[in-house]
């Protein structure tokens, strides 16, 4: 491998003439993730990361094709900020080659430690109003935005898991489910909620026909990279163009977990206060700089700079956008409770008498944004709404 | 030419050993069409259908890409009936041979005259059901919407002459605009109304991001072949996936302007009528046959066969798809007052007077439907509101 990548230009200038040290680091569940580091300077390394056209954790009859690589270099490459440096990619052989975040840990595992990321609201709210913005209609001219949507339209297979997994197999009887005894009367009451499910349907629709914006697609805090200082975006493999309030909702949906997960194993009020506080300021930030960029554009796809409208358009617009991004996050919410690949926060709590208190509570406020999002009109509704029901 | 088509074998075989007799006869807006017949048998007839790279009749200077009938192409073998029968079609070569419809007019034309279509519902409602299901996530699987899509996603260039004609220009001042001397304090007040616009706004966006099914994009009266025993639908060059209403309500918007047309020209009560009675039958019947596709339909995009739902969510879909359809009328009824290419039956009315008398109920009605779409529920509603109003 040494060789490979000493003759792509942009790594031999990164590491000059120094030798490398190459290690397998990847957790092994989707593609192979190797660390190049310098023989000479061990402050010099570069991540290489390659998918292999199978689920690697579930064995190669499991295909997944590799094309998935294909998307998350596009939609790493679109990214304005808050993403690792590329220094080299190639979609025919599903590789990219970036920086590496070594002072920097995944946002599950912070929040798990309570640690506190002053920063994290104003870069995560910077990442989503530039991507959603500047990928939208309202953004973009017409020619532009058909031309955004055809490089990420066939992501079909994993746009397909999550039609699957966050909207449909996680509700239902279903084999890849994970219920646990003292929870199976949750279970078939949530399988049998016709209302929820319902609800959920019309979430499912949304996500599957609205082409708003350039999403990453999995945005919970297992692909944020964090320090106190810097956040960056990671693994966006099942990016696509799909509803402005998805990727808010799945990442609303993951501190929640984490919120109730500290009610429940630290019991640190002053913790669940600050994750809370971190939702309402990345909403109400994402907000501004969303209504900032788009009332700074003259002309798109949507908007001629001679036809005259009313400013309150905008407001029921984001307005939708909020809604959207709460139904969003209690579908996902509740889908972590008996779908396949819980959330470490609840599913790892040790104890099976609070793991069950944590899924509960995560399955009663989950199926309630589900049910209620049309009732909640803002960002402070929703933690009024948190508040009184945990 | 005649080398040409006698070289390919389905045509070789629809005219056996007959020369042909090839004469151009399209109206020479867009494309080239030719009518080759038979020498010995002057009922055997087909049309060749060609686009050339600009818009033929603005000239070689207004480019448009005749990569428009390749989505022609593609759209006329998704239809299952109510289309005529392809002989050939070559997407590289943008040319389509096809079914002669020697014994239809174009409906527009006998609506002007004042012919009676008993059948026309039956078969349009059956044309907009099939087409509208089945190319939608409530009967696809994901990967083939996903596949679908591709397909049309890159009919940019038509796309945006919907945007720019019909949700933009045309209610703002223009050069592309017709606006008479006489209409002109009405233009103004279209061209100022805040309201109207930012209600047209939304449609507008709705038009743009809601990948729904794959719709003919442009079903006028103009792109409508007709007799009493037969419908056939031509020309869907602007075929894209788009909202489940677009094509509804371009329908229903023609068939309100010639009720108008007919309110003022011919006075004839019992044609007027006649198309109300044609629009009620043609909703309900595209309703009834879409949920019946629908309830036969086990497994799709959207549903799983083993994940129960409230019917009462057909419903609901069922009434945004009117409500929706209701809206695109207003505003298609409404740009052809000002905007480019009006429609004959009331900008094609000789008296100054009466085309002006007619014009403004156009209006009236347009913008009153852009408004208030969202207050009518079903189509009993739509056409008491249209008797109320007239």
């Amino acid at each position: 491998m040494q060789e490979f990548l000493l003759n792509i230009p942009s790594i031999k200038n990164f590491f000059q003439d120094d030798k490398l040290i190459i290690k397998e680091i990847g957790d092994g569940n989707l593609n192979y993730v190797f660390l190049a580091t310098s023989s000479k300077d061990s402050s010099k390394s570069l991540i290489i990361k390659q998918a292999v056209p199978y689920l690697r954790c579930a064995g190669e009859e499991f295909a997944l094709s590799r094309k998935r690589m294909t998307y998350e270099i596009r939609a790493l490459k679109s990214y304005k900020s808050h993403v690792p440096k590329i220094y080299y990619s190639d979609e025919e052989m599903s590789i990219v080659i970036m920086q590496y975040l070594k002072d920097h840990i995944i946002l599950r595992q912070g929040l798990i430690q309570r640690v506190y990321y002053p920063k994290f609201s104003e870069h995560i709210s910077t990442f989503l109003a530039n991507t959603l913005f500047y990928s939208s209609s309202l953004y973009l001219d017409s020619t532009n935005k058909r031309k955004l949507m055809d490089r990420f339209n066939s992501n079909t297979q994993l746009c397909k898991l999550t039609e699957d997994f966050v909207f449909t197999f996680a509700f239902m009887p279903h084999k890849t489910n994970h219920v646990e005894d003292n929870l199976k009367d949750e279970a078939n009451k949530l399988f049998n909620d016709i209302e929820f499910k319902t609800n959920v349907l019309k979430l499912k629709y949304i996500f599957m026909t609205q082409a708003d914006a350039l999403l990453h697609g999995d945005l919970h805090t297992g692909s944020i990279m964090i320090n106190e200082k810097e956040t960056y975006i990671i693994d966006p493999e099942f990016a696509f163009i799909g509803p402005f309030g998805f990727d808010i909702g799945a990442l609303v949906a993951n501190l929640l977990s984490s919120y109730i997960s500290h009610i429940f194993v630290t019991q640190d009020k002053k913790y669940q206060e600050w994750i809370l506080q971190t939702i309402k300021e990345i909403y109400q930030r994402f907000e501004e700089k969303f209504l900032t960029l788009w009332n700074n554009t003259d002309e798109s796809a949507l908007i001629n700079p001679n036809f005259s409208y009313n400013q309150k358009f905008k407001q029921e617009f984001m307005k939708q956008i909020f809604q959207q991004s709460i139904g969003f996050a209690g579908c996902k919410m509740t889908r972590r409770v008996f779908g396949i690949a819980g959330v470490e926060e609840i599913r790892g709590i040790k104890d099976p008498t609070i793991r069950k208190s944590a899924s509960v509570l995560v399955l009663k406020i989950g199926t309630s944004l589900v049910n209620n999002y049309h009732n909640l009109h803002d960002i402070d509704d929703l933690i009024s709404f948190i508040k009184a029901n945990s």
